[in-house]
């Protein structure tokens, strides 16, 4: 298999560095862009001064590190296969322990789509506790903890750039709930990240296919496409046909975190007949998921069978899908919820393959007008029960939150999670702060998302343009990411993340000194800018002039300016 | 001339209605949108019940209503004239009295380019004073404030929605300064609009040519597509040739207010030699614009000679065209700025036009690392100081604000404008509250419009996708104009407008009820919409489906969420 269609081979002027650990022999990946020394002319003679290199935070693996040979049907380099087997907390199981990974294992008529490598799942050895947070609780860093904790700071020590952000305290922060490392044993291919308050503001893109549209190719590429723009995490939503196939080739392949829905795959296997889901077929879908390496699970134990008569007074219902089918469910059966029920069970589960769990709001709102309703907190107090009941078991846990919420509602939204759900990090769909826009909803919730964001949340998940109308294509990914790496990035800004400001600070200098490639090169979307900026002049071959079509060359108040302060530097000589 | 490839004939299952006047004989232009039936099958038997038409703010005038003919070269209907006339304050002038505008008139060679329609100028008789302002501060509720009082609440009494805005409220506001009423009596073509903090949050878009590219047909393009799709006011910032004859034809066939920067015009004159500026040139600009009916301008008579050691200090140093230019003009001068300096000289004439004045920000910041500094803050004192200076003339003022601005740094900047500019209408240029996204910036700075809207800006200025890059396109248009109408609808739910809720709730139903067409024609951009629900279906012709792509048939949260609020209904009887 090839990945499509799309070129993810490298960032103009961007070279992959490594930095070292000092507890671990790790290497943590970043992204450092050169730039070129402006040029000054004083008295007819070329003064040139050097720019110092951006280093930036990189979600984009070994795809664009030249040095390593990407074969999609080979899977990613195991980064972490080393440190989990030295820890010699896990033990390599000599088979698929969960009943449908068999099946499909021996169903012959399945080999044509299915990934050519086999690896031996791994499980916590018995009594051992393996998770992140149970390292953490025992006082050990472990190398994903310095991975982070470098990854965090990028070159920031070099700058001089103050930061809070030591190994010991990304171990406190695991340890207290506060942030959470998604690090399926099984997951070797991922760089570990860090969800949480005191970090970077992180955020996951949804890909997946649907019944009616999308390959295994196509979802391949869009994982890609999306760790190559900046996605932190990713969530594979696929309820199609051969939802097991399509996720091995995705977690081979992908150097990010990867989550799921478990209750879609179950529903599948129950051919979308609700009634029919039971908790055993649940339970062996967590055990085959957690086998292939996803590193968490959104599961939506806190949509009980006492929300069907509140969602029915609401506008527009429930719109979780996991959630829609919970209640259901426990509504059709007259019995509560088995993800309810058996939550321990789940935990226990969870903990043997440190895979985390993103409680799903499942009553999220569907609209601004069903914002911060009875449902919505009746729900979230439920997750602030599960939350310790998880904790207990050494499993990280992320709360999921809404969803569409008006502006003047988003900041009760964070206090009511931070108080009732122990501070445990939070990962917001958006909100979508208006619900008139459909076909703009990447806008729309950006803004909410930058304002959660701010606040305290964790994780942004990304919305699409194409959010309520239909999948995104491989462009609105893009779109879909591009939005969200800038709420989050205004977000760290205005949060005072150390360092954050370097990249704003330098692109406006290149763009102050007529730098345009800097300019372009320092940009989220170097290729976009570039092509806007060419568009617009046909003629011209040169890029570095000291104006743009915006203004033209009389009217270009940056070069205006320039000359009026280099007036006044030399009238202070 | 006709208007080149863009359909701007309607929108669907809308129709243009007019609301009469109670003081005035006025017919108030809005958008009716209509909805079809919900529809229930009970038992066999379907029900249908009726959905309410929804009623929105329309800034696309004739545009949008088959009964008016469109003629370009005419221009469009003259709805105020009839108003200007019987108040009796102004005088038709036997000619076009600035010396520039005369010479235009009288050389044949521009004749090819010329409007073909001539209207004699209005201008206020000798020593009466005929400004919304002035009206306002004698009692008296013109046709303009009992309009924009009935156009700020739609619908909104027939619904029940209770409102504080009328017309004596209008009033007050105007008269005290907190809102503005663009209405020179040269542009009658304009619908009456209202910009302050207790209405709702208006848009501005702008347009214009530079040396480099753009003519006239695609400006008036530009302008009628920048009001079809929600621009609220319009900038005409062309910098290059025939700049009088290009916003002649725009001003003739713009159903907005219609603002300038003079000194842009003035620059021109003096073929782009800042130090050939003079203060009589610049008069003459202001005179042959506001003949033409200019309803406001950009004038940056706050940016002054001492701010230029204070720009020498900054990363970005100035980035408005206003702005540097007077600067460098002081400077070389060793002069203060001659807008200053003949401010009261510049109020005197724009009170007799009714110009309203917009405090330019010629020291907005031009990077996030710039924001809330000294050169910003000490021009907005200027600015405080001239607001008070013009209303002494009866002329109207906005205050300009940025720019670029971190999310944690744009509340000073509200709560200062309020403080120092004596509640003066906030006309903000986003705020962009990242750096890193050129090709994005109408997303950057859609985050910043939102939150400043909510924090009582009265109107934003669009961005778009091409800022910092080239000029925009219709298509750029487009994006920007969404989303800002975005921002500010936001901005509008947050801060309580009246009504402002009812489109929100309407569009919401309408999803939730798989009123798929209902959902598009509500939305701000319905042709988008469909299109991109349509794309993903091509064997599909039937819109109204239980389902859309994203999570197909199977897995449709609102359709299980109906199902088991059905059962619930039912399990209560």
């Amino acid at each position: 298999m090839q990945i499509q269609n799309i070129d993810v081979s490298s960032y103009p002027n961007s070279k992959k560095i490594y930095v070292d650990g000092k507890l671990h022999p790790i290497k943590v990946a970043m992204r450092r862009i050169s730039q070129y020394p402006t040029v000054k002319i004083v008295d007819g003679k070329r003064i040139e001064t050097p720019n110092e290199p951006v280093t930036v935070y990189d979600t984009s693996g070994v795809y664009t590190d030249p040095a390593v040979k990407i074969n999609v049907n080979e899977g990613i380099p195991r980064l972490r296969e080393q440190w989990i087997e030295q820890r010699g907390d896990t033990e390599v199981l000599p088979e698929i322990t969960s009943e449908y990974g068999r099946q499909r294992l021996e169903d012959s008529s399945l080999d044509a789509i299915r990934f050519p490598k086999r690896h031996a799942p791994r499980r916590a050895k018995e009594g051992v506790r393996c998770t992140q947070m149970d390292y953490a609780r025992a006082g050990v860093i472990t190398a994903e903890m310095e991975y982070v904790a470098i990854r965090e700071n990028l070159d920031n020590a070099e700058r001089g750039i103050p930061s809070h952000i030591t190994p010991e305290f990304v171990r406190q922060e695991v340890a207290a709930g506060r942030a959470v490392i998604p690090a399926n044993p099984n997951h070797p291919e991922a760089e570990p990240m860090i969800i949480g308050k005191g970090f970077a503001v992180k955020l996951n893109t949804n890909i997946g296919n649907s019944a009616l549209s999308s390959g295994i190719e196509e979802e391949v590429a869009k994982a890609v496409w999306s760790c190559y723009w900046g996605g932190d995490t990713l969530m594979d939503l696929s309820t199609g046909d051969n939802i097991h196939a399509t996720r091995e080739w995705i977690i081979r392949n992908c150097p990010v975190p990867v989550g799921t829905v478990p209750i879609y795959q179950a529903l599948e296997k129950v051919h979308g007949n609700v009634d029919k889901l039971t908790w055993e077929i649940y339970r062996d879908t967590l055990i085959e998921q957690a086998e292939q390496g996803v590193d968490y699970f959104t599961i939506h134990a806190g949509a009980l069978r006492k929300h069907a008569e509140l969602i029915s007074k609401r506008l527009t219902g429930c719109v979780s899908r996991g959630g829609s089918i919970m209640v259901q469910w426990a509504v059709n059966h007259g019995q509560e919820s088995f993800l309810y029920e058996h939550f321990d069970e789940i935990c226990e589960i969870l903990a043997r393959y440190d895979v985390a769990i993103s409680l799903g709001d499942g009553m999220r709102p569907g609209s601004t007008n069903d914002a911060n309703d009875e449902a919505q907190f009746l729900e979230l107090d439920v997750l602030g029960e599960l939350t310790e009941r998880a904790w207990a078991h050494g499993v990280q846990v992320l709360i999921e939150g809404p969803g569409h919420v008006p502006m003047q509602k988003i900041k009760e939204n964070m206090e009511r999670q931070e108080r009732v759900c122990h501070q445990a990090p939070f990962y917001t769909l958006g909100p979508i702060t208006t619900d008139i826009a459909p076909g703009y909803d990447h806008i729309t919730s950006a803004i909410g998302a930058a304002i959660i964001g701010r606040l305290g949340t964790a994780m942004i998940c990304y919305v699409t343009p194409k959010e309520h109308l239909s999948l995104p294509t491989l462009e609105d990914v893009r779109e879909g990411v591009i939005a969200y790496k800038i709420a989050a990035h205004a977000a760290d800004l205005a949060k005072g993340h150390p360092g954050a400001e370097v990249r704003d600070y330098a692109l406006s200098k290149a763009r102050y000194e007529f730098r345009w490639k800097d300019q372009f090169n320092l940009s989220l979307d170097p290729e976009k800018a570039r092509r806007y900026y060419m568009e617009s002049r046909v003629n011209d071959t040169e890029t570095d002039q000291k104006f743009c079509t915006m203004c033209g060359p009389n009217f270009c108040a940056m070069r205006i300016s320039q000359n009026t302060a280099d007036r006044c530097d030399k009238s202070m000589d």
